[in-house]
């Protein structure tokens, strides 16, 4: 059993920017040469999250709009207060997506649906650059 | 350290169907003769999702009426204009609740509460046959 | 590769309480002496989740006053007709937010972002004692 930690680096947009990382995800895994196991993605911050979807043009736009009413970006939030940095709506939309998402693989593949991708959800309120944990655990 | 990588079939009714594998999960977890580790949930596609909850005729109830508020069926989605299959709201739901769960176990038992099952909620439109991922790894 | 599986004991007010475990999970990762792999918070119970936050005042009152809006206290549950505990609101929450968190260690050292603190929310309508379930699996 072996542990590889990797980074995935991304350029986000922001404002709820969603990013396949899938195809990078696979490469990384095809290099540790590990065949059974699961593969721990994780957000190393407080407004991105990480998910699974079909990723195409229409969920592209249905999520953030989802997000906007779960947690208006207009809304006073008291967070707004603490710091002035106006990312309130991105710290409560990141903390309800979760920071976290475990893939399993086998013979070498992640165990993904047909049209299913890995993403990372920016929700902070700039663009930014991230690195996101990819850690493959498996033998 | 050892990994075994199980299915668990589902036959579901769509529609934010909620079905519970808690008994099927824990058998396959005995079969496995492992004593302490994980076990990773995974839903092979992008119109399901994993959580935990209990399993009982109100929450079987309540649950969809949550996900009705959140991502409500009848609203216009940008993904039915792509695909014409009427699911948007389908895959907001499974983007926000998860594709991923992990339940440690010790001592060949998983660490769940008294009241506290594994269930798959089905978001899609339709009735859907479905494998999910059931990954134990340990010792 | 190890496993070892801890507790982190809570004493909590219910009602959406948001408490800070990072420090005593830091504590619990040193004592296993494991360098490399991951770290899983599992909630036992279904009226409690765990996410990562900024733990700052602002978002303590920000979080659950976004949930307030998704699974309102006051609103009628088929859950509450069952048990009739008046907790209907508080599973509704649990189940969407997730009981499971992985976080990778590299070097010893959670890969956590700088004001990113593990959280366990606790949603029921009274105070609770639980404890939080934390395996270590590593090398």
């Amino acid at each position: 059993m072996k542990v590889r930690t990797e980074n995935i680096h991304i350029s986000s947009e922001g404002k709820t920017d969603i990013i396949d990382i899938t195809h990078r995800a696979s490469t990384l895994l095809e290099q540790s040469e590990l065949s059974n196991g699961t593969v721990t993605f994780f957000a190393s911050g407080s407004t991105a999250g990480i998910t699974t979807i079909e990723y195409e043009p229409g969920l592209i736009q249905d999520i953030p709009l989802a997000f906007e009413k779960i947690a208006p970006m207009g809304q006073h939030y008291y967070h707004n207060a603490t710091w002035g940095d106006g990312n309130g709506y991105s710290h409560v939309r990141a903390a309800l997506l979760g920071a976290s998402l475990v893939v399993p693989f086998k013979d070498g593949r992640m165990l993904l649906g047909t049209w299913q991708q890995i993403v990372v959800i920016d929700f902070d309120n700039r663009a930014r650059q991230r690195d996101i944990v990819m850690q493959i655990m498996g033998e």
